[in-house]
This record gives C-alpha cells, structure tokens and sequence, in this order.
C-alpha cells in the first residue's frame, strides 16, 4: 500500500496523480475500519481526504503551517505527517488523540478543538512571519459550520485587513455536526450553484480575494486551485465544495448520525450511545415545551449530542426549538431577549462551551436578571475525555456570578423537579448541572445527625459517593450527618450554621478546585474553628485520562473520603 | 424650547418636520452644554439625534421596541422618553445612567453597555412575539463600530433565517472608538460612495433585505426609509450615514478624541484624564516595543482609554501596535498566532471585556500553555461605574484558570518589573492586575513577623492599606505579619505553610469575593486551626457606586481591617 511508503508530506511529493488517488482510497478505507471499533469523528474526515492530500502536495508543512479549524478532521493530515500507525494497526488506535497535538508532531502547531478559531490563530502566525520578515506560508482550514460563529467572522475580517500570505480553505460540506442554521448559508448556496461566480459573496464583502472549486473530492483541480494561490501576498479564500461522509454510503445519506460515532455494529450503523441523562433532559423538555407553548429549547450547533436527534426535533412544535448554529454568544443574548417578551427558553449546551458566551451570561443574563434557564451538559469527569473539551469549570464559571443560581441535582427524580420549578421561577436566570455517569437512583434527601462531628457535603454526582462515605464511617461507629446542598452558587447562612456544627466538612464536586462549591464553603467557615477538607480535581488540564484514575487521584472515592474524615477528625 | 413639551414619544407624532428640526438643535445644545461638566459619550449622541427623532416619530415605544447597541448613544432617545430634565437641568443630570436602564423607563428593555449584542437581543424579542403570535414591531440599531464584534454577525445571521418583522439600523458614522479596523469597512465605504448600490454588499451576503440612506442627520429621508419598512415581515437592514460629533466642530473633526468626555473646559476641550497607570503602560510598553521588535501590542478598539492616544499609537513602530476592532476573541486568538510563531505579544484590556474571550483564554493560551501577556486595565473598584462595566470579576475569571499565572502589582515599579518579567517569559500565559486608584509609592515588600499571631494579606491595590491596617495594630501593641503575595492565581505551599504560622490571617483584595484569592487562600487554610477573615466585595452588581462606600461596606477600609483582626484575635 501506498501509505505504508508515507513518513511525512516530503513523501507525497514524488507520486503521480494516480498513485495519489490510489493513496486517498486506502486512507478512506483506513478510516472506515478503523472507525468500527473506535470513538471517530467520521463524516467529516471521510470528505477531507483528497483535500489534506492537495495541501501536503501543494504546501511544505512545517515550514508551512497548517491550522485546521476544530481539527476533529485531521485523521488524514495525521497519517500524512508520520502518525500513520494509529490508523493503520489496531494496536496503535490510541496512539493519537482525536484533535490536533503539538505533543504527537510538528505538523500540530495547536491543541483545538472548540470552532471558529483558525483563520483568527493563522492571522498571528502570518503577522508575527511578516513582522520578523520570515517565510513560510499559512494556511487556515476551516468548514461552512464554523463560520457562523462570530470569532470567524472576526477573524476574516482582521485577516483581509493585515493582508499578507494567507490562504483561507473553506471546506463546504453543507453541514455543521447537524443542519447549518443562518443566513450566511444562503449565500453559500448560491456561490455553489454559480460555481463561484455569484456577485452577492460573502467573502468579497470582507475584502477578499476568492475562488470556487466544485469538484473538492477531486485532486486534480484542488492541487491546482492551491498551486495558483500558494504564494498569493495577501489573503485568498478557496471555497471547495466536499461531500462528507464520502467513500461510506450510510455517512453520506446520514452525515449527522455519522458525525462521531463510538464505533459501528456489524451491519455498519453507529452504536447506539448510552444517554440516559440525555434521555430524561429530551423527554421531559418535549413535554415542557408540548404543555406550554412559550417554553423554547435553544441549542448552538450541537442537538445530537444532546440527544435532540432529527426525530426527537421534528416531534416538537414549530418554533419552539431554535438551533442558531456554532453561535454560543448569540444563543445567550437571544434567550435575553426571548426571556424580556416573556418566554421561557432553555439553553442546552456542553459546560466546555459555556466560557463561549461568558460575557453574555454575565451581561445579558445575570445583570438584568432575566429569566432563561441552563442546562449544562457533560460537566463531569465521567466523559470528559480530550483536553480542549473538559467539563470541569462549569462551576468555577457559573457558580461565581452574582445573580446565577446554579443547582445540582443528584438524581433523576430532582433533576426533573428542578426544570419544572426552574421553568416557571421569574426572578433570574436559574442553571442545572446535569450530573455525569450513571444516574444514581437512590435517596437524595439530607440528613443531619445532631452531635456528628463529621459532615459530607455531596454535590451531584457525587452525593452518592458522600452517602456511601457515610455508611462507611457509620461501620467504624462514627456517626455523619450527609448533605446534598442541590445549590451551588452559593453558601446559605442556614446551610453554613449547620455545617459549623461539625468538626470535621468534606466537601465533594464534579470539577476543579478553583473557583468551586468546595472553596466557597471553605471560605464561608473560614472564620470558625471548623475544619474543611475540599475534595475536587486539580486544576490542571488533562488529555483522554481514565475517570476513575482521576477520581482516585482527587482523593474522591468514598473509602477515601471515609479514611480523610477520620483522620482529620483525630487530629 | 419644544423639548419641554415631549413627556413622551406620542408628543413627537403632532410635530411637524420645522418643528422636529428645531427640536434636533435643542437636544443637540443640551448634549453639548451638559458635557461641559459631565461624564458623557458625546461624539455618539451628538451624531444620532435626528435618527433618534426619526425612529420615535414612525415607531411606537414601547409598544414596538427599541434595542440599542452598547446603548451608549440613547441620551436623545432619554431626553424624548421622559427623561429629559436629565439633560436640561444641572440639578438632574445624575439622575440618569450613561446607558440604557430599565429602572429608568419602559422604554429601554435590557441593561446594554458591551457592544454588539443588540440583533441577538432583538431577534430573541421578535421570535418571541411571533411564538406567541403578538404584535409590535422591534428595531435594533447598530453602529458600524459594533458590527466588527463576532456575536453581530451571528446576530445578523440568525435575524435572517428566523425572518418576521425586524428592522436593523446600521448607523455608520465611519468610526468605532477610534477608527475601524477590518475588511468589512472597505465594503461599507463602498456602500457609501455607491448610495447603497454596489453589488458586494455585506448585509446581503448574509440574506438580509438592505436599503441606505445618505442624508443620516436629515429627518425627511430618515422618516420616509423608516416608515417603508416598518412594517415589513422579514428583517431589513437600514444602513444610515451619520457624522459623529454633529454639531461641535471640534468633535467633528476629532471624534476620538470626544467620544467619551470628563466635562470640558472653558475652551471646549475635554479634561485632560488623570491617567498614571496608563501613562505607565504605554511609556513602558512603547519602549519594550522600541527595543525587541518581536513584542506585539493588541487590543480590541479601545486604544485611547488604555492610554494609546492617536499621537502615541503613531509612535510605535510599524506592525507592533495592532487594533483587531472590536472583537476580543480574535484579540486573544490573534495573541496566540503570535506567540506559537515565537512573537512576544501584549494584549491590553479592560477587566469588564475579559469574558467576552473567556474561552479563548481557556483554550488558545491556557490549554496551549502559550506565552502572551494580558494586562488587566480598569479591573477596581476604583473607576467602576456604571453597572455594565464593574471590573471586579477578573480574578474570579483569571485567577482560577489552570497554566494562567496572574499577578498583582502593588506599586509602579512592581508593575514595571512584571511586565518586563512577563514579556520574556516563556512557559505560558502571564496576566497582571494592574491596580486601581492613586499610584502608591511606597515599598511593598513583605513583612514576616515571627511569633505574630495576625497576618494581613493585601493584594494589589489594597497592599497599601494593609500595611496601614498593620501600622494601626501596632499602635495597639499587636505586631502582624503583612504579605504582598504578587501571585494570585495560587497559594503556594511555602505561602500556605508561612500564613499557617499564625491565629488569624486577613486577606484584602480588589474584587468580588466569589471565585477570588481570599477564597483560595481560605481552600489552602480550611483543613487548619487558623482561621481567615476574607475581605472583598460582595458578589453583586451595583450601579455607579462610590468606591468610599463600597470599600467601607465589605470593611476593606485600614481601620476596619485592624478592629476586625483584633476580633477575631480575641474571640
């Protein structure tokens, strides 16, 4: 095979046109076996074989830099750049993580993984070339989903007034993860059909040069579509239409089921993905918004993941439930205004991507105490797996701003009364940690043991940890009074009274140290004699790691828990 | 005058146009003569009187509704909305805030002061008038400055695929701040020179019907675009051509320079700023630049607030000053491409904007351990007006950010080694808080007094009345400990282990207290005997609050601070 003989892009340099697309078919179908026992994002790279082929071809990377946008679609740049083990031999699969890592080659110049960022990167790679007179050419790869979030925009719009060295590749698939959503895709729509030729051009209103490549998947015409550009002195935009999914037939009708799959069946179709949480935030969000027409379900780019699948969406009425694309500020500040006419919407979005509109929760939100409800999603060690899309600093971020009542619920039953009653609450906006891994099904309630010396402290998921902490104490004759504090924004006098009682607080979160519950009851007790041990996950960022390595290592598990008490308890 | 006559919008409908025009001068000398002794946006205001008049005299607030971008530029709007003994008698001006408030009137939905939400908002309220099948008609009016922010485009992206009424006001007064930054304004100004006709066109790029209007600060034409498409059932762009500064040539010509003005002088001209610690940012950081040219100033379309006047920005060398608009996620973005291609860059800006780049800070220069320097402006109480723009988050936000170190000068010199510190530190991203309030002068190094019993911990700007709380104790015979701890995104263990030694620590800071460094410092205590008394805002918003007695409220005055560790001391 042909990409056995491949150990960086020097090697593409030599071949002809046929063993390249001999080459592009045993990269798709790599893809393809590799994807049926794997966690892959899947359509997306099944479009850009032929065009990260064209651009080690055309380009000189490293010398040149390529910035893929999101970089879930660099399987074929990583097996071009010396990565091609971990797509070739099963042994190899996790060699790689599913983004771009400087830590696997050169060829990465950044970790990414949230959208809308390369053409904005790129620009400070071009500027800070030119401003040393360097040389190296840039190249930002971006898709048609990424560009309705605003920092592309922003970033055309600075790119096209720096000028210099750089090419834009928009990779239009006419998809985000699912359907586009806005005006801009009209527009795409309409150079497509002229093959480029329309006046009406988005990208020549910013100020750029332009050309169109209809045939994306073909290598011949992106080869000399890159050739003519490569060296262009101010910024191009190459608009080349892809068809995702391609080379995988089910991908190709259905790119959104086939976006990320967690391997496939024997038959080919994803497996189905353990949502259970999902589930419940699906089901009983429908029948919300079913009973009550003003309760709107606002959603940026990513309904599948939350379980909105296309028939769950089609089954809720019309209007009620808005995707405004990879658009996290907007879907924010439009729930502002939704809240100001009266309406109930509700925000679903990963806790990754909330520091994405932090200054609209602040402004929109919080300062004028409108009433949009959050639901936060994937905010848990269970699940997060890559580094650019860990869901540990939800509560550093939303459980600090004033207004922001943040709660957690510890099982299904108070997750649900938490929507109903956050739904109808006025007063503010009003969010919900969606606990992570799975649902536990027990008894949540409180329960303070008068004289304990020790209380546990269990915020959603891991209230069950706190209990289990409990029994455990209970077992050696210590007694301990066990709380599920179910809001996390804040310390209530009456909660602090109750804690000051004990000798001896553990607290325990699904997130980071900084900034968290742990540290403000710490801070609320900082004053008495009570001691507080805090038990979250270091602040640090970590890549793909084991929940439960990092749970241990956070000291979180309850015969942990069980040990620390007592021993701060006996000195 | 007829301004004493209009109590409310209906007053304007019985008007004829000499009388409206007459009006447009009346409100234009009340904005004028208030600046003599105000703190007011003036060029703005001066420049959308007649658009305003226009907007109130063919719309019907509130019964259609006005959202206005920043919200900046509503003093007419006030003036014509019952409010206008605000703007008339000297003795009312402090009755009204500089932005819109829905305390104030019914007439301003929304609290606004960060730019480029106003579409989103609007959007939000006209899909929620169309959910519940409601009426009224719903304008958001926009300057061409805010369209370089992201969320616009987003904004704009959504209005055209929701559809239903929606009349989008582009007021382009050909400035943001100061000058635009961005490829799109070479499309407004051909817009401009084509009346509206050129066939590249932004707005309908984006699938938004689009008509201009060049006499901006004419009523006549103004009236009759409005009332063509007031009534229209899908979003229209109004794109309008107005003069900043109308009306006082001094600001016409210099529009920056009047756009925010601190009462002017006898002559007419705006009040030189006491601005030491920006004279200190850009005299030093103009001479870092004049010596390594790979060091790189950015920031988002605030230059002269930060201290880079037009004559200072001239100064720099070319390419090491870079205004990216008003777009601070491409700011940090853009910082990132610099320092992955080994630039040193410097990014500017205000506390109150950090959020809007919350999750580009996360990931592009913390999850990538990239090294830019980010100097936090205005982040005090000191200076911290209106609602809209406290600065008290940003060690909520920054402090608690894993691989982000941030500092905390306590006196220009500390500032001035930090920031050389920073620009040639390698390892990752260095924020500094710079302080607040009168430069201090005096030392500010640490003091461990062995076998003191109390410890007062003063960050930043409150180092010095830490030191004069600890001089107060002594008077009283109590010998404290005073710590300057310049790091304040982590208590290091050997600070933890020095703070432990005593019987009560006090920490005072320059923030609210949720998420800030009296609670780190209270997580780093809380499994020990000593306890903290933390001492930092409250976690609300207040609007215009005086510095004295917001400082005397959290108890963060040196007398306050003494009395309550001798306290604590003895309890």
């Amino acid at each position: 095979m042909y990409i056995e003989t491949i150990d960086s892009p020097a090697d593409l340099k030599a071949m002809s046109l046929d063993e390249l697309e001999a080459l592009a078919q045993e990269i798709r179908q790599a893809l393809i076996s590799r994807a049926k026992t794997q966690d892959e994002h899947l359509s997306a790279n099944l479009g850009v074989v032929e065009a990260t082929i064209a651009l080690h071809y055309v380009f000189d990377s490293p010398r040149d830099t390529l910035v893929f946008d999101v970089s879930h679609q660099t399987y074929a740049h990583k097996m071009l750049t010396g990565r091609k083990e971990a797509f070739l031999d099963p042994a190899h699969y996790d060699d790689v993580s599913a983004f771009a890592s400087p830590a696997e080659s050169v060829h990465d110049p950044f970790i990414v993984g949230h959208t809308s960022t390369s053409v904005s990167l790129a620009a400070g790679i071009a500027h800070a070339r030119d401003l040393a007179q360097g040389t190296g050419r840039v190249v930002a790869f971006i898709g048609d989903g990424s560009l309705s979030g605003g920092e592309a925009f922003e970033g055309l719009d600075l790119a096209a007034e720096l000028g210099g060295n750089l090419v834009i590749v928009v990779n239009d698939n006419e998809m985000s993860i699912a359907p586009n959503h806005g005006g801009l895709y009209q527009n795409l729509a309409e150079l497509r059909k002229t093959q480029g030729a329309s006046a009406n051009n988005y990208f020549k209103s910013l100020g750029l040069d332009y050309r169109y490549v209809e045939e994306g998947n073909s290598l011949a015409p992106l080869i000399e579509a890159f050739n003519q550009v490569k060296d262009a002195t101010h910024p191009v935009v190459v608009h080349i239409h892809t068809t995702k999914g391609l080379g995988l037939e089910a991908a190709e009708k259905d790119p959104e089921r086939y976006h990320h799959v967690r391997g496939l069946t024997a038959s080919g179709e994803p497996h189905a993905q353990a949502v259970s949480w999902s589930d419940l935030t699906v089901s009983h969000l429908t029948e919300l918004m079913e009973h009550d027409p003003q309760v709107v379900t606002v959603c940026a780019a990513t309904p599948t993941g939350l379980g909105f699948t296309q028939d769950k969406r089609e089954a809720i009425p019309a209007g009620q439930f808005v995707d405004v694309g990879i658009a996290e500020q907007t879907a924010v500040t439009f729930c502002a205004g939704l809240a100001q006419r009266g309406a109930k919407p509700v925000l679903c979005i990963y806790s990754t991507f909330l520091p994405r509109a932090a200054d609209q929760l602040i402004q929109e939100l919080c300062v004028n105490s409108l009433p949009a409800v959050i639901l936060v999603d994937k905010g848990s060690v269970y699940g997060s797996g890559p580094v650019s899309h860990l869901g540990l600093q939800d509560m550093a971020l939303l459980g600090n701003l004033p207004n922001m009542l943040y709660l957690a619920p510890a099982n299904p039953q108070e997750y649900v009364s938490m929507m109903d009653w956050a739904v109808d609450y006025t007063q503010g906006p009003v969010a919900i940690k969606i606990p992570g891994g799975e649902p536990y099904q027990g008894d949540v309630s409180s329960k303070v043991v008068p004289s304990a010396q020790v209380a546990l402290v269990g915020v959603g998921t891991f209230f069950s940890v706190a209990k289990e902490a409990a029994q455990a104490l209970q077992a050696q004759g210590i007694q301990a009074s066990l709380i599920n504090p179910q809001v996390i924004s804040d310390v209530s006098p009456q909660l602090a009274e109750t804690l000051k009682a004990h000798k001896v607080i553990v607290t325990l979160e699904d997130g980071m140290i900084a900034g968290g519950y742990g540290a403000k009851v710490a801070c609320a007790l900082a004053a008495t004699p009570t001691r507080v041990l805090v038990r979250a996950f270091e602040s640090t960022y970590t890549d793909r790691m084991d929940p439960q390595d990092r749970i241990s290592q956070a000291r979180l598990t309850a015969a942990q828990i069980a040990a620390d008490a007592l021993e701060a308890l006996h000195s």
